[in-house]
C-alpha cells in the first residue's frame, strides 16, 4: 500500500555505472519502486509523470566532501546545511557527506552532537565523516560508539593545519588501528603540516603576506610526501585508506604504486582541482586571488592532465568539492597576511554539471563513468550502495535527470550557493539537470528549487564494507 | 507465456560484481524472469527447484581464453567443443571464448566458418576472438564483415611464434588502425616471439634440449618487452587493448604505467600462472616437465605474488584458462627438441573452484571480487554484459550455485578434462559449484553432467563497447 | 728529448671530472708532460706560453656522434671532415666519432675503409663506430676484424629507417650476441621504423605533406617504445647498451628503470634536444621548419625539462650533436613531401658553449660536471680514457682553455660550420674557449682557426672497456 | 728535504676509480710523494721497499659510518677509537667518519668536545658528524661554529629513536635550511620512529618479547616512509641529501625516483645489509639472534639484490659498516624485552675483503668500482678529495696493498676487533689486504698490527663541497 504520492519518470534512459537502458521507473515512500520499460500510468494511478525523452535518468550524485557552516579560521562557512543542500540539489547532488571535526580535547561524542543539530535543516540526505584531531581514551572509546551507535564508518584526518587540528603519526597509527578493529575506514588530508607552517613562517619572514604565498607555501611535494607518509602508515596497519582532494601528479604516483602492489587507496579529485590551474594566484585582484585560496591549492597544468588519466583509469574514484564557502568580507581577513585567510570555495552546484561538460562532452568519460564517479564509486566506499549511487528497485529514490541538451552559464549572481564567488564563473556548461528527485519527491524543477526545511535524512552508514574483509594472509602473500 | 521448463532457486544469496543479496531466482525460457525474496512455488508452478540453502547464485563464469581441438605444431588438442565445454560447466563456467587461428594466407572467413563448424557441438555458450595472423587486403575487409556480419568484436595477436603466426609491427599497427574503425578491441599474445627463437636456437646449440629449455628461452623480459611494445603501438594508434595471459611483472609495470597515464589497457591472468611457479620444469620426471610447457612458462615465485596483488587492485581484470590440451603421447613429440613440445596445460574446469580456494578462501578476494573477475569483467569487455556476467531480469539464465562448503581434491584421475594431466593435481580446494545452470537448464548436480551436445549457441558479441567511445581530444588532453 | 715545441698553459684552473686545481700544463710531443705549481718558463725553454688566467684548462671536448660529409637521403652532407673538425676545435672539441654506416649488403670493411678515407682530411683526431645494418656471415667476421685490427669497440644499430638501415630484433640480438664475444659495445638510435613509417603513410593519406608531418610521424611513444625494446634485448643478451641522442621523457625512463635494476645503460644527449622545443616546426617559414628537421625531432617543453634532470642525476652521461649538415637547397627537397627533408641540423661549434651557458651559468652543472659530460665520459664509455677526457701526465694534449668571461652571439653568419643555418641562431652565451690545443698545438685561438689539413689522428679504442667485465653470476643474483 | 722515512711500493698495479696503471709509490712526510713507473731505490735512499707484484695499490678505505664506544641503550659499545681505528687498519680501511651525538639539550659543542678527546687515541685518521638531536638557538648557533671552526661539514639525523634523540620534521627542516647557509651535507637515518615505537608496543602486547620483535618492529615500509619523507623535506629546501644503511627496495626506489628526478640524494650502503638475510631472527640462539640485532635490521632476501644492483648502478655510492660493538653479556640486557636489547653489529675489520669477494671475485663490482665505492665516492660527498679516496701526487699516504690471491676465513676468534661475534662467522674470501700504509707508514703487515696509539690525525672537512654549489634557478627549471 502506497502512503506517498507516486512518481512515474518515463521515456528516459535509466543510467547506471555498469549499464544504460532504456526504461521507466516508478517511485512512492521514498524508494524506486519498479523500473520496466512502458509502465503505464494505469498501473501508476495518481502519479506525478515526468517526461524524460533524450534525458538520463541518473543516480543522484553524492557529494562526499563538504563542510556546511564549518566554524573555521575564526569565523564560520558563510553556507548552512540548509542552503547549501538546495545548492547540491540545483545541480543534482542529493547527498553529502560533511564532517565533524571537534577541536583538540572536545568530545567526540558532543561535537557529532552539535553537527547533527546544525544539519537538522538539511533539504537532502546526509551523512557525517568524523574527524580525530586528538588523543586520548575517550576518543578511542567514541569511535566505537559513533561506529556502533550512530553510524559512522569513516574518520578524517588532517595532516596539515599544524597547531590547530593536525594529526600526527602517533594519532594517525592509533586512529587507524582502532579503525581496523571497528570496521571504518581512515580518511586523510594529505599535505605535510610542519612544512606547510615552516615555509609560510619563512615566507613572512621575506615579506610575502599576499595570497600568492598560500600555493607557495604549499608546493607539491608536501602533499607527495603527506600521501606516501600515510599509505605507509596504512600499509603497516594493513587499512584501506581513502585520500581526500588529490591535487598532485606526486600523490598519484603514491596511489598507483600502492595500487600497482595491491594495497587499497582509495583517491578522491575535487572538480575545481580538475580545471582551474594556479594561475589564479597571480591575477591582479586581490579578492579574486583570496577567493581562491583553498588547501591544497589550484596546481600548475600538468598536474590537471594527470587527474583525468587518473580519473579515467580508475585510479581516482571520486569526485567531490570540499564545499566550504566564505565570502570576500570573510576573506579580507587576510588582507595583510595570506595565512589569514579562511581556507575554501564553493561548487556543489557546479560539480556534476561541470564534470559532465569537461569529462563526458570530451569524450575523457562515458556516462556510465560519469555516474560511477558522481555515485556509485563514492556510495560503494562508504558502504551505502546500493540504498544509493545505483537506480535499482528498492534504492532510496535519489535521483537526477540530466538534460545533455541543456546549457547554462555558471556565474555567482545566478548560482544557488550562499556565498558572493564562483570559481567557474562564465564557464558555458552543455548537460545539466533538468530535475532533481530526493526521497521520491521533485526538488528541483524548472530551474527552480522546491525544497522543504528539514526533510533530508541521516544516512546511517555501517562498518565494515564488502572490500573491508578480514585479509588474514595478506601480508604474508605481498612479502 | 511460459515455453520452457520452469526452474526455481531459493534460499540462496545472489552475489554479483557490484552487491550481495538474499533472494530466490525464477528462470525460464533460457532467461532469468525474477529476482526476489520469497518467490513461492505457487507463483513458479512445476518449477524444478533447487535448494541453495548456505550457497551462492552467482553467474555462470566464462573463460576468455581457450582453445578447444585446436590444430597446433604437427598435432591437435586433445579436447574437442563437446568435451571442453563440458568440463567448463563442470566447473561452474557456462561460456568460453575460444579463438579462429587462421594459417598465414588462409582467409579469416574460411577459417571462421571452420572453426564454427567445429563447435557447434558445444554443450555451453560460446564465441570467437578471431587471430590476425597475416595481413592483405582480404583480411582488412574480411575483418569487417566479421564484426559486421557476424558477431565478432575482438581480434587476437600473437607476437610469438615467429615463422607461424606471429604477427610483426606492421601487421599490428594496421589489425590495430582497421579495429579502431571498427570498433573492435586488440588482444595480444606479448612475448617477443624473435628473441623467443633467438634463445631456442642458442639454447640448442648449447645442447640444451631436454623441457627445461623451454622458460629459458622465454625469460620474463621478452613478455615484458612484447608488453610494452604493443602498449605504446596502442597509445599511437590510441585504441583500447587487452592482453592475455599477463605472467610477469614486468608486463604488470607496463598495465600499471599505461593505467596510471589513463591508456586503457586491460590484462588477463591464468589461474596457473597464480600458482604454480618455475620449479615445475625441474622436476626429475620428463613427462611431468613437458605436461608443463606452455607459453607463457610458468614463472619465478615473486612473479605470482604480483598477479594476485594486481588482481586485487584492479590492474589485472579477467581470469582465464588458455585451456588447450596435449595428452602425453602429444607432449612426447618434442622428447628430443623442446620446440617441438605441443605447448598448452589444461585447466577450464578447475579456474573457479581453484580462484575461490587461493582467493576468497585466502582473503585475497571478497565473493563480489570473485564474480568481477571470473565473469562481469569478461562480459563488460567483450561487450555481452549483462546478457552474461551479471544476474539480473532478462540476463542469460547461465548461473553456477555454489557451495563453499563443498570440497574436493583435483586429479586427472577424476577431472572431466579429456586430457591425461592436471597442473593441480592433488590439490584440495573448498568450494565448489554444487549446480551449474545453462540456458536455464541444470547441467551440472550432484559432481553428474547432464548436457545436451550441440546445446550451446553461438553469442554474438557487438561492437564499440561502452569503454570504446570517440575520444577526440584524448590525445590532447594527455600531451 | 723534445721533438716538437714546447707548450706551457699557465696560471689557469685544470678542471677535471673528478677535481679543479691551480696549475701550469706543460705539454710537447703531442702529450701532457707535466702539470705543476709555477712551471719555469726555465724549465721549458723556447715554449710557447699561455696565460689562462682567471680561465679554466680542461680536456678538449670529445664529441660522439657526429656525421661528417654522410651521403644521406639522396644528397651529402654539407660539412665534410675538414670543414667539420675544424669547427669543432673552434668550439673547443677535440675529437670526435662518426659513423661508417655501410649500405645494406655493403661490406663492412670496404665501407669502413671508404670512410677512413674520407677522414684523413680531418684537422682532429677522429675515431668511427660502425653500423650494422645487415646480417650475414660476413657482418659477423668483419665485426671482428674491425674490432681486432682496425681499433672498433662500438657498432651502431638504427631502429628507425625502415626499408633503408633499419635493423631488426634478429639483427639486433645477433650483432649484440657478436659485440659481447668481441667487447664491444652496441649503440642504438632508438625509434620504432616501422610505426614511423606507417604514421608518415597515415600522415600523407591524409594530406599532411608540411614539415610538420616529420614531428608528428615520430611522436614521443615511438622513441619510448624502441628504447625498452632495444634495453629488455640488451638485458636478454647480458651486454652494456649506449643510446644516442635520448630526447624523450619515456626513454629516460626506460633508463632509470634499468639503472635502478643494475642494468648498464648510458644515454647520451644532444645539446640541441636540452634546448630547443617542437614549437620550431610550427613556425611560419618552410624553410626555417625544414632546417629543424632531424630524427628524433624537438620535443614538447617538458621533455627539456626532463632531460636536464637527467644529465644532472646521472642518468645521462655524455652529450653530442649529432653534426649532419644540410644546406637550404638541399633540405628543398622535400618541399613537397616532409619524408624527403635530409634529416639532420648542425651543432659540433656550439655544443660546449651552449651547455656552459645553459648548463654551468644556470647553476644546473658543476664546472667538473661540465667536464665529464662533455669529455670524460665519453672517453671512458668508448674506452679512450684517460688518453683522452682527462688533463692527466701522459695523456693526449687535446686541451681545450675556457673563458668564462668571454661572450658570443651565436650566428650561421659568423659560425665556422659549413652550413647555412643554426639552430641556436642569436643566442647569447657567456663563457666560450679562447684558445683549443689539438695534438700540443694551438690550433684556436682569437677566434681565429691554426689548423693544418690532415693532422688529425685515427684513434683505435680497445675493446672490453673496465665496466665490461665478464659478469658471469650478474643474471642469476639478478633475479 | 725529507723529514721521515721514505717507503716505496713497487711493481703493483695502482688503482683508483677512474683508472688502473702499473706504477711504483713513492711517499714520505705522510704524503705520496711520486707515482711513475719503475722508481729506483736509488731515487729513495734508505727507502722501505714493499714489494707489490701481482697486487693492487690502492686508496685505504674510509668507513663513513661508525660508533667507536658509543654511550648508547644504557651501555657503552665495546670498541672504542683505538681498538676500533686499529681493526679498521687491519681490513685496509685508513679512516673512520664517527658520530657525535648530543644528548637532546646537551650542547652541540661540548659533546663535539667529548667525542674529541676520546677519538685521542686512534690509530688511523678519524673525523666527526655531528648530530642534530634537537633544537633550539643554541644549536642553530653551534652548527656555523662546528663548520667554521671545526671542520664538520656534515650533520646527522635520526628519524628513529622516539623519546630519545629522534629529530621530527621540524628539526628536519630547520636543520637542513641551517645546513644549506652553511654549505654543509644533511645526513639521514631513516626510519620512522614514531611507527617502530607503535609497533613495538603492540608486538610487546600481544606478547612478542624475542629478538624476532627487533625486524617485526621495523617493516621495511618504516624506512620506504622515512626515506621520502625526508627526499621531500631535502626537496623543499633545496639542498643534497645522504641516506645512511640503505637496506630496502623501498628506499631505494625513494633514491631512485630523487636522481630521476634531478635531485641529489646520495645513499650509503653497509656491507652487512648485501649480505646477511632476515632468517638469521629466526635462529634457534638467542644470543645469535640478538648479536644480530641492529636497526635498520637485516631484510628478506630480495632485498638484498636490489641492493647490489643499486651499488652496480650508483643509485648507491658508498659502503659503510655502522661498526657498533656490544658483547653477548651486553646484549643479553633484552633478554626478556627485545627493546632493550643495544642495537649494533661489528665489521669495520671485514667491510672491504667481504666487498671484494662478493663483489669483485662474483663479478659485481669491477676494480675501480670498488675503490669508487670503498673510498673515493665517501671522500667526494665528504668533501676531502682528492686528499683522500685517491692515489695521486699529494694526498695522504692513506693506502691499502690488496693481494688478491690471500684467503681467510673470518671469525671472531680472530678478528681484531674487540667484540665477541662476528655477522660474517666462517665466511671464506679471497682477496685481502696484505699491508695497509697509514700516513706513510706501515701499520698493518703479515697479518699483524704495528700501530701506535694516537697517531691519527683529525681530518678537517671544508663546507660546500663542488656538488654544493648554488642553483638558483633549479627549482624553477625543475617544475
Amino acid at each position: 500500500m502506497t502512503t506517498g504520492k507516486q512518481l512515474l519518470i518515463k521515456n528516459g534512459t535509466v543510467v547506471n555505472a555498469d549499464q544504460s537502458v532504456v526504461a521507466d521507473v516508478l517511485c512512492f515512500d521514498g524508494v524506486i519502486q519498479k523500473i520496466a520499460e512502458n509502465i503505464s500510468t494505469d498501473e501508476a494511478q495518481g502519479a506525478e509523470v515526468i517526461d524524460a525523452s533524450g534525458q538520463y535518468i541518473m543516480p543522484g550524485g553524492i557529494d562526499p566532501h563538504t563542510h556546511m557552516q564549518l566554524p573555521f579560521m575564526g569565523t564560520v562557512a558563510s553556507e548552512d546545511f540548509y542552503t547549501g543542500t538546495a545548492a547540491g540539489l540545483a545541480g543534482g547532488t542529493t547527498m553529502i557527506i560533511d564532517f565533524v571535526i571537534p577541536n583538540p580535547q572536545q568530545s567526540l561524542l558532543e561535537a557529532y552532537k552539535q553537527w547533527r543539530e546544525w544539519a537538522e535543516k538539511s533539504v537532502s540526505d546526509y551523512s557525517f565523516h568524523v574527524a580525530i584531531t586528538w588523543w586520548d581514551e575517550s576518543v578511542h572509546r567514541d569511535m566505537q560508539t559513533l561506529v556502533n551507535d550512530y553510524g559512522v564508518n569513516s574518520f578524517k584526518h588532517f595532516m596539515a593545519y599544524k597547531n590547530a587540528i593536525m594529526a600526527d603519526d602517533e594519532i594517525l597509527f592509533k586512529s587507524f588501528s582502532r579503525s581496523l578493529e571497528l570496521g571504518a575506514l581512515p580518511t586523510v588530508h594529505a599535505e605535510n603540516g610542519e612544512v606547510v607552517f615552516q615555509l609560510q613562517k619563512k615566507l613572512i619572514d621575506n615579506g610575502v603576506f599576499g595570497a600568492e604565498g598560500h600555493p607557495q607555501s604549499r608546493p607539491p611535494e608536501v602533499e607527495g610526501e603527506a600521501a606516501n607518509r600515510v599509505a605507509r602508515i596504512a600499509e603497516v596497519v594493513d587499512i584501506p585508506l581513502y585520500i581526500v582532494h588529490v591535487s598532485t601528479k606526486q600523490a598519484l604516483e603514491v596511489i598507483s604504486r600502492c595500487r600497482h602492489e595491491g594495497q587499497q587507496v582509495f583517491g578522491e579529485v575535487l572538480t575545481s582541482h580538475l580545471l582551474i590551474d594556479e594561475s589564479v594566484y597571480y591575477e591582479k585582484d586581490w579578492a579574486s586571488r583570496a577567493a581562491h585560496v583553498m588547501s591544497p591549492p589550484f596546481r600548475e597544468k600538468s598536474h590537471l592532465d594527470a587527474l583525468w588519466k587518473a580519473l579515467q583509469s580508475g585510479n581516482l574514484h571520486t569526485t567531490a568539492t570540499d564545499h566550504c564557502c566564505f565570502c570576500a568580507d570573510q576573506k579580507a581577513a587576510g588582507k595583510e597576511d595570506f595565512r589569514l585567510i579562511p581556507n575554501g570555495t564553493a561548487g556543489i552546484e557546479n560539480r556534476m554539471e561541470v564534470l559532465w561538460h569537461h569529462g563526458v562532452n570530451a569524450g575523457r568519460l562515458s556516462i556510465n563513468d560519469f555516474v560511477r564517479v558522481t555515485s556509485t564509486n563514492t556510495a560503494q566506499i562508504f558502504n551505502i550502495y546500493p540504498r544509493k549511487g545505483h537506480i535499482q528497485v528498492g534504492a532510496d529514490a535519489d535521483i537526477v535527470i540530466w538534460d545533455p541538451k541543456k546549457s547554462k552559464t555558471i556565474s555567482a549572481k545566478t548560482h544557488k550557493q550562499n556565498v558572493d564567488f564562483n570559481v567557474f564563473e562564465g564557464m558555458e556548461v552543455n548537460g545539466c539537470p533538468s530535475h532533481t528527485i530526493s526521497g521520491g519527491k521533485i526538488v528541483y524543477i524548472n530551474d527552480e528549487l522546491k525544497v522543504e526545511k528539514g526533510a533530508g535524512k541521516y544516512v546511517n552508514r555501517p562498518p565494515f564494507p564488502a572490500y573491508y574483509k578480514p585479509r588474514p594472509l595478506h601480508k604474508r602473500y605481498d612479502k
